[in-house]
């Protein structure tokens, strides 16, 4: 079994495990940084190694068009192409498919959205680059993943809007299913890569637990909900994770999809997510906005706040960006320099920001760690 | 003294020596990368250290505008702001005022070029942020030089076009002088900053060494050469320097401010050159121009090569930037790695190629640096 539980909660149902994959042991629950085209925003490997990142996401979908396959096999794989030696997970690239789609149709190209077709067969779709034509299938997806050699792979999905109708949740969930089917059944038996399937069905109980009971008993490495934060309140999707999530096959990883706010990963934790991924660090960093951590997680419910750095009242604040930073970076510049690089567009600004954000979801992850085995969270 | 002659070249007029400052020994001949704005384009003061600066440049101009001198003076001068321990020298802000001017007149607004005013009190001016007037002296700058606590600073001159006439170059070098003169006289003596005086004149022979003359009498702590690389032909610099840089106090450090290209560079010790800066390598990277060096400078006159990363025929080269690197950056990440940054505006694409022209012009002065001492240059 490559995860282990190390210590559930006695407080609820957040545990703290172990999973090993190819180029590693990861300790659970664990945040993923994102690397849309294999480069998590201005850092380096090294950056990320002294950030105490455990693992990357890498998004299929952009990889797959640029740089494109050929090159990342030449390099024999995405570890060596980007230079990361620890674990990496992919997606399918379902969900840009779908959600680079529906962007398409309020700025430059209704035909674009239109050509997003989906099939039994898998998901057509045109290149953002140069709206050459596409198509991802179950299978195609996990051999493009094969020949990244990521340690953990993701099913190709349909992602139902959140207000979508039953009917169209009803049909979204039937090809994921068939799909889900597909992959494993591609998946080689040579690689020691992970294959994860994902939960749909909207905001519908019953369609949520038929994705969740279909699933459990084809077997896959771990399970991801997906089709959340897509649109709805946090209550809303709270209740799915509520009835999804003790359904889950419970000695598997269970994976939060794009999901979140740091107070959303606190309380999804708390009802059994292991594994997360958002782009909240990363892009708010490059419009200036900075987590700061302000109190415990069970200490108070605002445990951290958020500040504009480049904000006219940060121009005369020579204190650290954070002054208990691990990174002599953010401990030795100010906030006042910060805000003068954003002010005069500086490119270490956004390095420093994306320093400072990352640091604080990797440290949140790890005070939850801590709780979870204290059994105080 | 301040500077110490190490070595004398037996073939050419290059020494080899150290110039002491409040923040450190430098070796000469040195090149300083350049932090316009107090930043060096997307690296930190770790990254410089790492790459084996010994001294940065910073703008006046700029600074003075953006933040401005109030949180610099806060921080306690201009190291603590930016976070850089070592020497760090500032220009006058007149080039900037002068060539951001100039700019304008193509560009935007005549009116803001009309605005550049040279009176024999100082130049007049217009932010090129919002348009607000500004006035530089004589002592203003070295006022403002002495807040940021500048090792080096450099007095107000004017920067007469490569392609003017006698008579305005003639009238430029006049105020220069004067402006010279008068910068000594405010230039604390609490503070052991140390004051460069400019040598000007254009193309014109009598008049540059008119210039060198009365300054050499006014006793500066070092000489600069200005008013070339300002779109005369490398060899009208080098005649100038052929006889200006002879002249020139011997005991005192040279410096040739704005050059330049590798050969220029190489030329330009040959001629008695002590110090550089240059936006070359930096603006290049951001371009995806990379240095790369190729033989020793003595062996054969081309050196060096560049390449332009962003070139297709880069896609699939999986050999590392640089091999020979100190930096694992530049060893680790492929060529087609960085190129895919480029294609896909990915800011670690500028930080990368900063590191490599940087790494490049610093090893050349240290490759200038040991062939003096070996009388080879």
């Amino acid at each position: 079994m490559s995860f282990k539980i190390i210590n559930k909660s006695q407080k609820s149902l957040a545990r703290i495990g172990t999973l090993k994959t190819k180029h590693g042991v990861i300790k659970t629950p664990f945040f993923m940084p994102i690397a849309t085209r294999g480069s998590v925003k201005s850092l380096t490997s090294e950056d990320l190694k002294k950030l105490g990142a455990q693992i990357v996401l890498a998004n299929s979908y952009h990889l797959y068009l640029k740089p494109s396959l050929s090159v990342i096999k030449k390099s024999k794989g995405l570890h060596q192409f980007i230079n990361w030696p620890g674990p990496i997970l992919t997606d399918s690239g379902g969900y840009q498919v779908f959600s680079l789609g529906s962007k398409e149709q309020g700025t430059r190209n209704r035909e674009q959205k239109k050509f997003v077709k989906i099939t039994e067969k898998g998901v057509e779709f045109r290149s953002v680059y140069d709206g050459s034509k596409h198509l991802f299938t179950p299978k195609s997806v996990i051999k493009m993943q094969e020949t990244f050699g990521s340690d953990i792979m993701m099913v190709l999905d349909v992602c139902s809007p959140a207000k979508c109708s039953y009917s169209q949740a009803e049909k979204d969930l039937e090809i994921t299913l068939k799909w889900a089917k597909e992959a494993l059944k591609h998946k080689s038996k040579k690689e020691n890569n992970q294959l994860f399937g994902i939960v749909q069905g909207a905001l519908y109980k019953d369609l949520r637990l038929k994705s969740v009971k279909a699933l459990s008993t084809l077997g896959f490495n771990g399970y991801a909900v997906g089709g959340l934060a897509v649109g709805e309140s946090p209550s809303e999707m709270y209740k799915v994770l509520d009835y999804t999530v003790p359904e889950l096959p419970q000695a598997k990883p269970h994976y939060l999809m794009g999901v979140g706010y740091p107070e959303q990963i606190v309380e999804s934790v708390k009802r059994g997510i292991d594994m997360f991924d958002c782009v909240i660090p990363t892009r708010e960093a490059r419009h200036g906005r900075l987590y700061i951590h302000s109190s415990s997680i069970i200490v108070h419910r605002s445990f951290y706040k958020t500040i504009n750095i480049k904000s006219e009242k940060f121009s005369q604040d020579i204190s650290p960006i954070n002054k208990n930073s691990n990174l002599p970076e953010l401990r030795h510049y100010s906030k006042a320099y910060l805000r003068h690089l954003f002010s005069v567009n500086e490119p270490l600004a956004l390095r420093l920001a994306t320093l400072n954000n990352l640091e604080f979801y990797l440290g949140l992850m790890s005070e939850i760690r801590e709780l979870i085995q204290s059994n105080k969270l």
